[in-house]
């Protein structure tokens, strides 16, 4: 199949956002351990063919009122805001997770694509 | 940002596989549980947005070369082929898992994308 | 360590739960996969050592208040109600996850432990 | 259900080591990112409840040999060591996850398990 350089990138993205999600959604997480699992995700996913950055954040103000005694929470989609940068020959896209209140939904979408004026490497 | 049909589907069919290898890895399957979770995988598929179809084959062979007492084994790449079938507007495509052994890698690609001559729904 | 039968039992319960939970929490769920999902987790943990038996329910009134657009969910601890039987020697106890609302976290706990008068196998 | 306090610690301790192994598994790891990883698992898994420590070690070895191109790996349960300290009351116990060569197998086992001469709190 002969795809596009977009078309790749927004590929190459998709496997690593809906990969965040399944991978670390349950994972047990409190203000404390927070930094460290942002940490991990980025790092993971840097390891990920044609990845150039990852940032991830989770939501401290879910810390705020968590109802269990426990003081810690599963991490859910809605705690989590990602941003993946992937290259692909002359092309590069940030692909992004994050949380519509409107939708109670995490949504996955491609925040920018752009063409680096290079040839394919 | 503005994707084309065929880039905004690529990049959910991508979504899709990265979502399945890593939610999935690791469930124990042997050859008796074997179809049931490839059921549940392809139903679990056909619930995201934009899917029209799944497959999801779990290699048996593997199930004749089980090197522990216990008879089964946890879900891993080389075990999985994965079809998914995408549609967004008048773009269908299939975007396949399948683990390569010359690459030693779980490769994840567009096996077919095509225009279906109608309008965007 | 030496333990007692109860003492591997528990252990050996505790280890299904756990797994249980942060295999399949995020998985992609709606009315009319859930019996796939059910029959799946059921048989992927039957699989495992010292498993007599494994029923899971998946909490139907959920997919009654879907709050997005795509009319499936992602699975959390809310919705699952899980017993997993487990044998060790003469020692069989009954584990389960439910969760429970006034504590807002899904609990798990040993329901019922029973000595079969029976020698270790 | 009336459980002992060694009881109660070894459930909690396989519902921990369950968990991990669950949760992690599939994750992409690297000698680069494998220390954020073993920071970000033992800090989840201290959140939960009764956990006093956690110990995780992926082996290095394994990125002597990976035979891909990608220069990572997904996590297996070959790759892990564990030990969760978990205490009831006056009881502790030391929790183990280990590769074992010879069964071919992520053995979960109870290391230690210790009366502190207290009274439950």
């Amino acid at each position: 199949m002969v795809l596009s350089e977009r078309e790749e990138a927004v590929f190459e993205g998709g496997i690593k956002l809906g990969g965040i999600y399944h991978q670390f959604i349950g994972t047990p997480v409190s203000r404390r351990s927070r930094a460290s699992l942002e940490a991990a995700i980025e790092e993971a996913v840097k390891n990920q063919p044609f990845v150039e950055d990852a940032r991830v954040k989770i939501d401290e103000r879910f810390f705020d009122r968590i109802g269990n005694e426990f003081d810690y929470l599963s991490l859910t989609g809605k705690m989590l805001d990602v941003r993946v940068t992937v290259r692909v020959g002359g092309t590069r896209c940030v692909c992004r997770m994050e949380y519509r209140e409107e939708m109670d939904y995490p949504l996955m979408y491609v925040e920018e694509i752009e063409s680096l004026g290079e040839n394919r490497e």
